[in-house]
């Protein structure tokens, strides 16, 4: 087999055979195909597209390129969610603790982010003392005592997608759905939870601009993941706005441990209850009404906060910080953006207020990029709510004046006005079952 | 400018600009830009197309990528041709002297072959003492002298071209009408003839496979050269049968010698004459009915003959084997193939019997195998020729045993009978002005 026919063949838009699909998949995984065949193949594949089939064998071959996990000494209750990458996205912080509360084992691995800030293990080593690598053994002990660990990626999980998406990233041929649907599926089968749901974006500050892209894709990946013998269902979920008032690493933990003490942004909160209630439903194999029933619980009585501190404190972080958020790293400076005039928010392109962010120090350029924990941006009007000239939309929170004046201009070139109120688009546009 | 840009405005089929082209070429041409990112947007350009100011732009950036000939000191009668590739085809080694004999200007490099035989240059080299290779000065006397000298490749002709036609060569992305045309015309532009006289070949030998792809191609080339100010025709000519009756390097040569002592098969002697015709017409600016006349004067009185022993004595070639043909590198085997029925041959696969004729010898498989010079195919009989059972079709040759039986088994693939004569399709399907 020669990948010069593969390549040629998908040129004429003819549909790969699965050992065409593995020995492309695992050359790139081995090396043994060469960026410049590779990245052929990716722009025709972009260009002509995969049928259903092909994606599926795609994802297959991704997620057998290397280690699989195998979570089976968990038992059947095992789950595992992506979310498509958002401005403010601190989900998992709040529905992991919720779920595991209602007996899912939420035995999970997160990356590190590249972007307006950072990954749910960056955000999670701002807690004091958390450790994000354990021994297989620690891991599953914890799992087993507290229902839920988290921890960073280790051992080479989906190969194959680490050099397809970095070779992605620099040839234009990220926007492709059989692309997109592969790769992320791809890593989590091989991250072994029975149950996967996916939290789609769409909007200006998420990988798809459209509902209608978003779901498409999601289509594509439940079916991937159905057909792969696992439950699987997604979310498609607005990105116009950023999610809840915080974007920063500590910010956002900040923002976590408020919605499970019951206050917080409601949206934020709804999101959160939506994505742990399917989890429950399809781990469990229970009703929708019971489902939504046990996590509103879980989250009401504290026992979801109760199973945060566990968890943290489990894996070595300061609980004290848990409980007193003020405890955690802060930046030293900090800037209100101010109401230009008055009327309403009339938009606030999540994308742009990502982008502070990062110039803020919340994210990374590069990956050699370090952190700073306490930097980022505090929300106080978002999209729809009136103003008056000079009241305060924004807090930008950083360690040095420069980057508050970037970011400052940044954040204003997100925020435009209007004299109505906008429409809102509701958070969630539909579910994918 | 970055190529990322530039491969994601191919790939949503936008027109790139002149300066991007640049960049691109100029990039590829010095390394810069890598070949996974080159290999996309190849791919992109293949399967979205280019259009006619695009191709142009590649052209021009190609020629201009590396060195420039000036031929300017030889006049504005300088001619160069441009074959797109054949079966025993050794028109230059005809027409060259001939259009020199009308005072056309021949200062020409020519290439070595890959594939099943060696290129213009390597089949000159069968002729004992003949140098490809001359110093400026040499090459300048000798063309002012004989007005035709031929010579290897030299100096950093079209760089882009070298390695975009690598790259394309391994990633499926050879069959694009604008990457082909940029290909050849960026190399014909940079070598500095007035006169561009291009033979595109279709059918089963040639590169396009039907007429109208090969003729798609020529206006495109023709439209390039002459905006680019140089005066430019193409002859659309039918491949689906070798040229001529040899195939290999010192057999070409003796069947070209052959042609300019007025012997030899029509239809080659017949295709000379268009292409040294088109040549003169162009080069000269004068009536095509005249053109004909000299070309066929310089052949029949044997003014041409005479280049040729002036053109191949001044570089070195031992003339006395141009008057005695039998002193040609001769291979010391030989088979004869008979015909296995009686009948018409209905079809004789020119791409089959130049494999057979790589496999005999005559040509290289990678750029490290030698030439055997003396190897190569006779054919008796050609598509059309009536044959009894057991006469002979064709000669092969080479140096031993194992390569004359792949060969004959490979030769035996090329040929269909039929009881009834097929229609023979015309050796020259048009000509594009």
């Amino acid at each position: 087999m020669r990948v010069y026919d593969i390549i040629e063949k998908k040129k004429h838009r003819l549909p790969l055979s699965e050992e065409e699909i593995r020995f492309f998949a695992n050359g790139v995984a081995s090396g043994e195909i060469p960026d410049y065949q590779a990245a052929a193949l990716l722009m025709a594949i972009c260009l002509c597209g995969m049928n259903e089939e092909e994606t599926f064998f795609l994802t297959a071959a991704i997620a057998e390129s290397g280690d699989t996990i195998d979570l089976s000494a968990f038992g059947e209750y095992t789950a595992d969610k992506h979310s498509s990458g958002g401005v403010g996205d601190k989900t998992t912080l709040i529905l992991a603790p919720i779920a595991a509360s209602c007996g899912v084992i939420m035995a999970k691995m997160s990356g590190r982010g590249l972007g307006h800030t950072g990954g749910t293990v960056d955000k999670l080593e701002s807690i004091r003392g958390y450790r994000t690598t354990l021994s297989s053994e620690e891991f599953c002990e914890l799992v087993k005592k507290n229902g839920i660990a988290v921890i960073g990626q280790s051992g080479n999980l989906a190969p194959a997608d680490k050099k397809l998406y970095a070779l992605r990233d620099v040839t234009a041929t990220i926007d492709s759905v059989p692309l997109i649907a592969s790769s992320i599926m791809g890593k989590k089968l091989a991250a072994g939870a029975k149950t996967i749901v996916l939290d789609v974006k769409y909007g200006s500050g998420g990988f798809m601009k459209t509902p209608e892209q978003a779901t498409a894709l999601a289509e594509t990946m439940v079916k991937i993941g159905k057909r792969y013998g696992r439950r699987v269902a997604a979310l498609i979920t607005n990105m116009d706005v950023p999610l809840g008032n915080a974007v920063g690493n500590a910010l956002e933990v900040k923002e976590a441990i408020e919605i499970l003490q019951g206050r917080g942004c409601p949206a934020l909160r709804a999101l959160c209850l939506a994505l742990a209630k399917t989890i429950v439903q399809l781990s469990l194999g229970i009703e929708e009404s019971e489902a939504e029933r046990r996590v509103t619980e879980a989250l009401e009585s504290g026992a979801a906060f109760d199973t945060l501190c566990r968890w943290i404190g489990g894996q070595g972080g300061d609980v004290s910080v848990l409980l007193h958020p003020e405890y955690l790293p802060a930046a030293p400076l900090s800037l209100d953006i101010l109401s230009e005039r008055d009327g309403y928010i009339f938009g606030m392109n999540a994308e742009r207020v990502g982008e502070a962010s990062l110039l803020l120090g919340a994210g990374r350029q590069t990956k050699e990029d370090t952190l700073d924990m306490g930097a980022g941006v505090i929300l106080h009007k978002k999209t729809g709510d009136t103003v008056s000239r000079g009241a305060r939309i924004a807090t930008l929170y950083a360690s040095d004046e420069a980057r508050l004046e970037k970011a400052k201009e940044c954040f204003l070139s997100a925020i435009t006005y209007a004299d109505k109120k906008p429409k809102t688009q509701s958070l969630i546009y539909k579910t994918v079952l």
